[in-house]
């Protein structure tokens, strides 16, 4: 069954949806949802910049996985939010898509992502606390944004990222990953750590020497 | 069984997480999880401007249901994401907080949401839409709601909100709503038709007619 799920997935509905982001400033954009993904999450790609994407051009891609706290609460803690914001402003200058993915908390959910939190809070980094709750400390797998990508017909993509790990997996389920493009890196007093803890264990590509700690943005 | 659910249920974790609104001013807030309540989805609780906060004071109290599109992307079709800002920057200077529930699409889910876009774009109003899906127009419960706002001790609350569901249903599951503060009204091209239906369907308070037509926020 497995390897049929790709070839029976299809596009379930495509909605044009003017968006806006936090500076104000509206972009085009159009929704997409899925049947027969091989997960049940209810992951959406969105699609920006298209007026910008000529058939020459290899289009830009970012895979979000959804962080609440981030994305909605502009919270400190992460980075998810500013690079949110710039993967859909750089998006939309290129032309490409989004993919927003359901796996909170790299995969252990928001409860969970919190309990995490609180050990943090008392000095265990963002994986170790994961494996203190007996939870993966990273369970992300981007099959599911391969199989999207498919649909949508970018199946050779220049990839937003300063995480090698999804670049792999995007090849490794059938996407030509023609690039890798770095994302800014948003730094803040709360966040340090995190990052930091990132590049280490995970070789996230970060260069957090260079910069100096700020608000983010 | 259902009488003993709020008296067992408890709050999980609370975590001090610094947010930012749009605007990029920063809100100290404390995001609160729960243990046993009376749906599964993992709603949160998050608490903002307890400096402001005296004991003679009623807590400013918002409930907002997650709405991906609006909250995550600020799209333009809905007002979600300029009345969640509001309600993070005015609890902030009143004290009290803000209730995060997870019933998407007022209940029908995401993938559903969209598929209700798509027969908006061919006429339909916003409950008529979901009527045509056989989805329930409005399939909320703020039971849970109630249940939260018990655990923290907000058990007077002044409820920011234009929509008198929200206040019928919390003082019929124990919460003495004090009084009622209307939110901003923000239209957009997109959302005009929108709001109206809330207004006219729904009973919302909202006076659309004294508003200038303009970008959201």
């Amino acid at each position: 069954m497995q390897n049929t799920e790709t070839v029976s997935a299809r596009i379930r509905a495509t909605v044009p949806i003017p968006i806006h982001l936090n500076s104000g400033a509206g972009v085009a954009a159009k929704l997409h949802t899925f049947h027969g993904l091989s997960d049940p999450g209810e992951h959406i790609a969105v699609s920006i910049g298209e007026r910008n994407l000529s058939p020459e051009r290899v289009p830009l891609v970012r895979i979000h996985s959804e962080c609440l706290t981030g994305d909605v609460l502009g919270s400190a803690r992460c980075d998810c939010g500013p690079q949110l914001q710039e993967a859909v402003r750089q998006i939309d200058a290129e032309g490409g898509c989004m993919l927003y993915l359901r796996q909170e908390g790299r995969g252990i959910g928001l409860y969970n992502k919190l309990d995490a939190y609180v050990l943090q809070d008392r000095g265990f980094d963002t994986y170790a606390a994961n494996e203190e709750l007996k939870l993966n400390p990273d369970s992300r797998d981007y099959r599911v944004a391969a199989e999207m990508l498919t649909l949508l017909g970018f199946t050779s993509v220049r990839l937003l990222t300063n995480n090698p790990e999804k670049a792999a997996q995007l090849a490794k389920y059938g996407i030509d990953v023609v690039s890798v493009v770095p994302t800014g890196v948003f730094v803040t007093e709360q966040n340090r750590f995190y990052l930091e803890t990132k590049a280490r264990v995970t070789r996230h590509t970060l260069e957090l020497g260079e910069l100096t700690v700020g608000a983010a943005g």
